[in-house]
């Protein structure tokens, strides 16, 4: 989608975020410029991240500094060290967004205090308490998002429903599914399995205009059934992670299974790629905070530099391709219902 | 463990339960009786029964055929068909263990009409409503069970502690854990995260005297990081049914991946071994429904001989190993605090 599309996108970075943070940072920033299609504004001591990017030919790139001394430190609890460091580069990257410098924001640092930036910050659409977090979460089935992954736990019927509504747009936006199909994961394709909530959400959902195809399971992800799944954060965190672990977990089997049968650069490869289908931050690079209002993209802390490229990447699409705006129609159609 | 004991345990089977019955079901009772330790009971009718033993040499086995006309059929809504035949193949079976003319029943019909049968003629521990599902749920990790896994949802946290009891008595009984460790499923490894309800059941964990090592994530699954992982029947039975539709969805990306690099026949048995790691019914062939007055194992209806063989053989293991003692033994544990 995006190499069709040559608008330049301004993107302000948090230099200081992230395992690897400012070095492998800057890196991702200047592949992600010399690749074109982006402004990138790093925000973050101007010393540190100058250092840095005297490692790398810049001239001609679009690569703007914006010097802010304070960062929150690993370790530190979220809540309180925003409070305590109003100037923290996240902050001031989400607020370069929020002031109409960038158009979108990203960073590597800690998830709760992105969430807590965002929503101090960027604030939330109408109804929405947190952000949402969703994405594509298993790349067998590479045209199916699931939502939420983890940050609204314990959600009412009305809430899966806000969910399925973001998921319609990310679909549209950025897996450019026109008329993207909506399930419910349950324990059992039939109307009436789940938990009461989910059998609540369930007639929301078969009320609620969108290509609503039921219930679906667990093998259900994997399969593709559908391209938006909605679920408890609670449920799709637990995938989630069970997702991760099964990766590693199955890369060592083969590893053991095929010695001798594979090369071994062939089997890494295999352990790699197994990481791929199933890690989500590994695919993506990261993913935009949804249900907040500006593109927010967090990528995992322990990112190195090609997938901070892939999350500049990613922030660039959502600008690109309206994910914010798309969301914002389908919130005010449901809230009309 | 089942190699080390010589004891002769009389299992009832139900002849006309799974697609394949009753040729199959046969098929495996007689390679059960073959392999010895067992007595079985075959429940059907007389006739169609009689028919498939005429295929083999049963010559010195210990293999009883137990006459009824009546059995479940494909489609039916379980609990209107169990009432309208009392005579039913399943419910005979189940009533054979509760008169003391069989020490474990098998079935392979219809899980839920299983469970009803369990409920009404075998009964549950004193205070829980159902059966509940459990076993090691992914054999990359073979020294770790995992229960609800889908027929209790919603549950309150007592529940929640209800399943560990259950889980500590299968570990110690199935899998020779002398002192199980237990963890909670969480989306988080902090004793705040959660819903409200696995809040409050970390609390009565904690408490509980078991070997609680508190919350555990997704990952920890296949890493095994507890023996006994408790958890709602709804997150269990999306997480068993995803690591089906995994299996699955992995095989076949492995077939194209390793095209040319490996035999037909290795990718083939390779896929087949991927099964057997994350697919519950594969590998053992069924699991006793937990918190039942007596052993009912239930296979998967879709299971051949050697799936049957192998659930006679876990009858047979529970039975041998007292697992309906310990379960209740430490479920009077519980009860008392």
């Amino acid at each position: 989608v995006d190499s069709m599309d040559k608008s330049v996108v301004r993107i302000a970075v948090d230099a200081m975020g992230g395992d690897y943070a400012p070095a492998e940072v800057v890196k991702g920033a200047v592949q992600a410029a010399q690749r074109g299609g982006v402004e990138i504004i790093l925000v973050g001591p101007e010393d540190r991240v100058q250092a840095e990017l005297s490692r790398y030919d810049v001239e001609g790139l679009s690569l703007l500094v914006h010097h802010t001394s304070q960062f929150i430190v690993d370790g530190e609890s979220p809540a309180r060290a925003l409070r305590a460091k109003p100037e923290a580069s996240m902050l001031v990257t989400a607020r370069l967004v929020k002031e109409g410098q960038a158009e979108a924001a990203v960073t590597l640092g800690h998830t709760g205090a992105a969430m807590i930036s965002a929503l101090w910050v960027l604030g939330t659409l109408e109804g929405l308490q947190r952000p949402v977090a969703g994405g594509v979460a298993c790349f067998l089935a590479p045209q199916t998002m699931l939502l939420d992954l983890g940050v609204n736990v314990d959600c009412k019927p009305r809430q899966l429903l806000q969910f399925a509504a973001i998921g319609v747009a990310y679909a549209r936006s950025l897996l450019g599914i026109p008329e993207p199909t909506v399930a419910l994961l349950s324990n059992g394709s039939e109307e009436g399995k789940g938990t009461e909530r989910v059998k609540e959400a369930h007639q929301l959902l078969k009320r609620s205009g969108f290509k609503f195809i039921g219930n679906v399971e667990g093998w259900d992800i994997p399969a593709g059934r559908a391209n938006v799944i909605v679920c408890d954060g609670f449920v799709g965190n637990v995938f989630l992670k069970y997702g991760e672990g099964l990766s590693r977990a199955l890369a060592a089997w083969l590893q053991e299974r095929l010695a001798g049968l594979l090369p071994a650069q062939e089997l890494a490869r295999l352990g790699q790629e197994l990481g791929g289908l199933l890690e989500l931050e590994e695919q993506v690079g990261g993913g935009p905070l949804l249900g907040v209002k500006g593109v927010m993209v967090v990528g995992h802390g322990r990112s190195r530099a090609p997938a901070i490229e892939k999350a500049i990447g990613q922030a660039r699409l959502a600008v690109v391709n309206r994910l914010v705006e798309t969301i914002e129609e389908e919130w005010r159609r449901i809230s009309r219902s």
